[in-house]
Order: structure tokens, then sequence, then C-alpha cells
């Protein structure tokens, strides 16, 4: 038995659930801390022990402006609680897990080593705007925490089984694999995280589970699971390929941003002496997506407005989701069943639900208005929302990348030896 | 009545037939000819009239090296052939009608004006790999037949009805509106042929047809025709976007060009004076696709083979198509009367329908073997090769923008007054 700390680092909020666990065993979480706001300071603490709120929302000291910044107030949060008995002090704590974004060829979660670090630091040029918050706390873990076990679960591990005839970019093939260029997928924690739900919700074994799942928050994308295993998902070389989220293109012609700005291909003012980020890769990234259309990143405030901007962005969000539906119906031949939305957005949202089932009506979905409406599913990660006359099952599941990052860590071997 | 000559220019080839029209008719063809190899010299040189092979494919002098060359060639190929007896002199033609493939904002084909031309020139900007020949050859034509009316048909006009939803990017709209970036798609000119045409195979009203149409050659696109309007493509600001094709990627991580290569905003060695073009457009346009992947560019010796880069690219392609069918069936609310092949892959490569089809079936497409696997349709523009159990028809249509660029010319009121 061990407390089990998992660690998910976003742009501007870090986030630490606390874990009981033990190999084999579902973890019991027991504490969750959060800071919020990091680019809108102040920034925010939230906790709560078990189930009890015991910070609401505190605005914290304007020194706390970085991701390490937060984990070490969140740390101290936790340490300082005297309620909190499992952690009594910072030792014990025995496995610290990171959910890191782009994961490159690994296929599964690692142990952080001096040598896999060094491997994870190389690979930020790949996700110069993703992985760099979450390894500088893995650089503070491994000072603060000494006697933990740190452990990096990858957004891109869940899609190492896409068949190379869909990972593969039709380019020069010496260039893809000496530039590791290859369709990688992000959001897999959730994605392991709604498979294993969705099967068990549906009683089904999950080697023999067929879903469409749609993972849509400020970050959107789409996942065909295929027994089990990513078949194929939006997101590509990096997280910016597929849907439009707040503040993300998605998809658009690759010649595009050429035709946005001049020099683009320039260094742009966001990188570091180590993170290199083009101008291209900021625009398409932080400058583009529904904020652009609206002003707004919040999707709620753009489903529930009848203002023209508004609707286009909505209407263009669910053609896009459509389109991945589509797509992932052929690819999956017609097998499918249940399409999951998850996310924020996809959790939040039945606005959206409504207008992407009505569209994707044609291949068999259809979702009882009341349960679509319904304010809240309890504690369950999954509901069913399908009518009756549904032909495969429409489902919403609560993801929780936090418990699937600490569940992984009770069937990591090593970490229980 | 008059001659016109629908003028075809691409990357190493250009294209004349010659037809005898009149307002409102459906024009005749009387000739061809063409020139083949520029971008390989020697260029050959065929020459039809009537259904009579004059030159089957001759070596022309190596002078003859740019699509202005080609065109002077062709026509006085025609002017000379004493037996074509509808052009004695250069002055018998009376409208030379010419494919451009980016069209802005044009919603139907241009006389071209010096004012027009000038546009054009502008447009070129959003378009440097593929307006430049046919701009070159317009500008002979303005010289060398001062007594015809020049014609622009446009491969983007037919996209135009295309709604805001899907044709916005989800980025900046003010940069977007100045810099006129949104998706126009191409290969309009083919698929208001492949329109037309399966309408009248179909016996229906082309304001209710609804179909899901794929012109597939070295360059590759899909589209969603509703109600004979185009509703969808997969080609967007430019034609790289969507499904790859001999030497394009189609549609990739717009991340990807910026870990393929340093300096990919810079101008390559292709541009010129006029044109500029960032060597990342050179490199997804002109070194990826599936030659990069197989070597060859040629998909009937990929279709043949079984070596595993052959097959790859073979099914890397299956892939991307069948996506789009799937996107555009639930686009279309499954209102589909019928998938169309056509192009010169769609046209003649048996086993990819085969492939496209026994993967899409799950929406109700099948095909009959022996339908499929027959040489020839004869003379008939649209061939049906679906099974009888199938729920959609499946179609091949010998698309023939020369054909279509001539009756568009018939249409124009202002060209028979």
């Amino acid at each position: 038995m061990g407390v089990i700390l998992a660690i998910n680092a976003g742009s501007s909020s870090v986030k630490i659930s606390v874990y009981l666990a033990d190999k084999g065993k579902a973890p019991r979480q027991i504490a969750e801390s959060q800071v919020d706001g990091l680019t809108a300071p102040p920034a925010q603490l939230k906790y709560s022990r078990a189930d009890e709120t015991i910070i609401k929302g505190k605005n914290v000291d304007t020194a706390v402006n970085s991701q390490d910044d937060a984990f070490a107030l969140l740390l101290k949060t936790l340490v300082d609680d005297a309620e909190l008995k499992e952690i009594g002090s910072k030792s014990d704590v025995s496995i610290a897990c990171h959910r890191i974004v782009h994961g490159g060829d690994y296929g599964e979660a690692q142990i952080i080593t001096p040598d896999t670090y060094h491997h994870l630091e190389a690979l930020s040029d790949l996700a110069p705007l993703h992985n760099g918050a979450a390894l500088a706390i893995v650089d503070s873990c491994m000072k603060q925490l000494p006697d933990a076990t740190n452990v990096a679960c990858f957004d891109s591990q869940f899609h190492s089984t896409i068949p190379p005839h869909i990972s593969t970019y039709p380019i020069d093939p010496t260039i893809a694999k000496k530039n590791k260029l290859r369709k990688y997928g992000f959001h897999g924690i959730s994605y392991a995280f709604i498979s294993r739900s969705v099967a068990d919700f549906l009683g089904k074994d999950l080697k023999q589970l067929n879903i469409i799942a749609l993972h849509l928050g400020s970050g959107a994308s789409a996942c065909a699971i295929k027994n089990g295993l990513s078949w194929d998902t939006s997101m590509g070389l990096t997280p910016l390929a597929g849907l439009p989220g707040a503040t993300r293109s998605g998809s658009v012609d690759p010649s595009l941003v050429f035709h946005y700005a001049s020099d683009v291909g320039k260094l742009s003012p966001a990188s570091t002496e180590k993170l290199h980020i083009s101008t291209a890769e900021e625009i398409l990234n932080k400058q583009s997506g529904w904020k652009s259309l609206t002003g707004t990143t919040n999707f709620g405030t753009i489903a529930a407005s009848d203002e023209p901007q508004h609707r286009l962005a909505f209407d263009l969000f669910v053609d896009r989701v459509c389109g991945f539906i589509g797509s992932y119906y052929v690819s999956l031949g017609g097998r499918v069943d249940a399409l999951v939305f998850a996310g924020g957005i996809g959790e939040r949202s039945s606005r959206l639900r409504d207008a992407v089932v009505g569209q994707a009506s044609c291949l068999g979905f259809a979702i009882d208005e009341v349960f679509n409406n319904a304010e809240d599913g309890g504690s369950a990660a999954v509901r069913d929302i399908s009518s009756k006359d549904s032909q495969h099952r429409v489902l919403v599941c609560q993801t929780d990348e936090q418990f699937e990052m600490a569940r992984a860590c009770t069937d990591m071997e090593a970490l229980w030896t």
C-alpha cells in the first residue's frame, strides 16, 4: 500500500490527485488540490480531502506564477494538512506520476531515471508547446521528493497501436524516420480511462470493445477504438491536427500559415533557449480556434449564444466533429458499440451532443432528450443517453486522467517489488 | 456557331480540345491535340481529328519546353491540318477557354479583359504552384488569337456554394478576410461535369442530386454534392489539403513541415520574381505523396504490386479516401444517390474501387465484381458498377473537363450576342 500523487500540468493550471493504492487494485482517491489561472494572475488554489471541500478558491501569492511554483504550493498544502494522515511528510509519497503529452515511441508508462529524463527532454522538440510544463514539475519532483519514484504517463502511448497505413504521413520516408514524423495522437490517458469504463458499463470484454470516443475540451480530439485499442485518432504529430480547440485551429490546409503572415518559420518570442517554437505553431496553437472567432474560450457561452459569430463557431465545431464520426464509423466497418462523449464540453454541453448526434443520425445514433439534458450523472463514470431506438449506444463518460495514471501505476510490476 | 478551344494546362502537359458549338447547345468535339512530358524532355505530341488518330506520339523539338511553347505548337498543328476545315486560320477560333485552378471569389466563368487578367495575376499569390502555367497561355492567346474571346473557367468556382461553417477556418477572422483565407476547393470543372452526367444517367433533376464524388488522379479530391451544388470538398485554400496525390502530401499536421526541415518559410528555388513559393509548399506539393513512398507516380503500378511500400501507399490512400466518404455521408445526412469514381485512378483502378467500396460497405455501398472489372464502359460517360443489393449506387464517370468548359461557354449569354 502506498500514496500516489497523480500530477497533471496544463498550460495555466496544475492539479494533484492523491490516491492510496496497492498492486493490481483500483486506487482510492483521498485528496485533490489544484492551482488554476497561472496565466491570468492571481492564481486560485482549491483543495479537497475525501469528499470535503477544504479550500474553495483562494487567491494565491502573485509570486506563484509558474507550474513549478504551483506544484510546490500544492505539495505544501498536502503536507501541511494535519487531517491528511496518509501524508505526514514528503517521504510518505511513494509514487509521483506525471502526465506528459508527447511520449514519442514509448508505448507504455516509464519509470523516470536520469536517462529517461534526457530522452523526454529530447522529445520536447516535437512538442515544445506541450511537454515543457510537465517536465519542469518532474524536475522539481526529483528534487523535492527524493524518496518517491517518478513515473511518466504519456498522452501518446495509448495510440501506439495505430497501424502504419494510418499513422504514416505520405512524405519522404527517410526524413520521416530520421525526424520521427508520424501520427502519434494524444488524450490517450483519457481514452484509456474511457475504454475501460465503457467496457465495464456495457459488460463487455475490453478486448472486444469498438467505440468512437470524443474527448472534447479546450483541446479536442476523436478516437476510433477497435478491440479496445486505438485504431485512429484525430491529432497527429502534435496536438495541433484534427479538431479545432479553444485557441487551436485544428487541421487546416498546410499551406495556410504561409499566407497568414510572413516569416512564420521564424522562432516565436515564446521560444526559450531549449524549446524552439515557430511563429506558425504559435499562431495555429495559441491565436486560433473558437477564441479567435468569438473572443471567448468558453464553449458553454458559445453554445448558448445566437450571435452570428458564435453560431458559426458552434456549427463549424459540430461539422468537424461529425466528419470524424463518419470517418471512424467507416474505419471501424460500422461495428460500433457506442459513440462516447467526454471532456469538459463533451460531458457538459447537451446542446453540442444534441447537434452532433442529430447530424449523425443517419448512422443509427439517437439520443433521448430527457437523458441528454439531465444535469448530472451522479458519481457514475458513464451514463447512457441513447434513445430506445438508437442502433448504437450514445454515452457520456466523466473522464478522469489522474485516476487512469494512478491505475496504470498499480499495474506496473516494477513499482511494487 | 463557332469554334471553341478548351485549353487545359497541367504542370507538364498542355491539351487543347476543339469544339463546334452554339448557344445553349451541347458542344461537339472535332479535334484534340496534346503535348505531354514537358518536364521530362523530349515532349510528345498527340493529335486526333474526329475519332481518327493523326499523330500518335511524336517526339517534338527540344526547344518546346514550356507550356507556352507547347501551346504554340498545338495551335500550329490545328491550323496546319488541311483536313480540319473548321480552322482554316487562327481567326476561325471564336472562343478560347482556359482552365484556371484558383479563381478566388469568382463563382462563375469570366470573360478575360485586361482588368480580369490583372485580378487573376493577383490570385496567383494564393496558388503560385497552380495558376502560373495557365496564365502564361492566356497571355499567349491574347497575342496569338486577337480575334478570339478568352474565357477563364475556374476549378474553384463550383465550390462557391460551400456554406460558411464548412468553408471557414477557425483562425483570426480579420486576417482571414484580409488575406482571403478560406476553403476554396478545386477540381470543380470536373465535379460540374460529373454532377450533370450522373443526374442525366439517373434521370434525376440536377437540383435534387446528392452524391459523393471522388476525382482521383495524380491530384485527388472528394466532394459532397447536395442538391446539385458543392456542399463540401477535401481541398482547401490551395489544392494541398485533403487527399494525398502523386507528389502531394494532402492534409498533414500543420506543424509537420516545421519539423521536416529548417527554414521552410524561405522562398524555394522554384520561386520567380512574380510567384513566391515557400520551401514548405514546394516540399508538401512536389516532394511528397505516393511518389515519395514508392518511387513511382503511377498509381496503377502501386495498386498491382505486393511490395511492402506499395501496399502501404495503397492502403494509406484507401484509408484517406474512405475517411472522406464517411465524413460526407454524415454531412449529407445519409441521403446519397451515388458514390461516383472519376479521374485517372478512379476510372481505371478496379482494385482501388474494390478496396474503397469494400471498406465503405457498412454505409450500404456494394459493387458487382464483373461490372467493376469490365475493361471499358464504351463511350458512355457514366457506368453503373453497383451490385443488385447496394443501397446506394456506385458509379464510374469518365470526366471531361474540356467538354465542361466548352459547355459552360455555350451557356454564357455575353459570348453569343
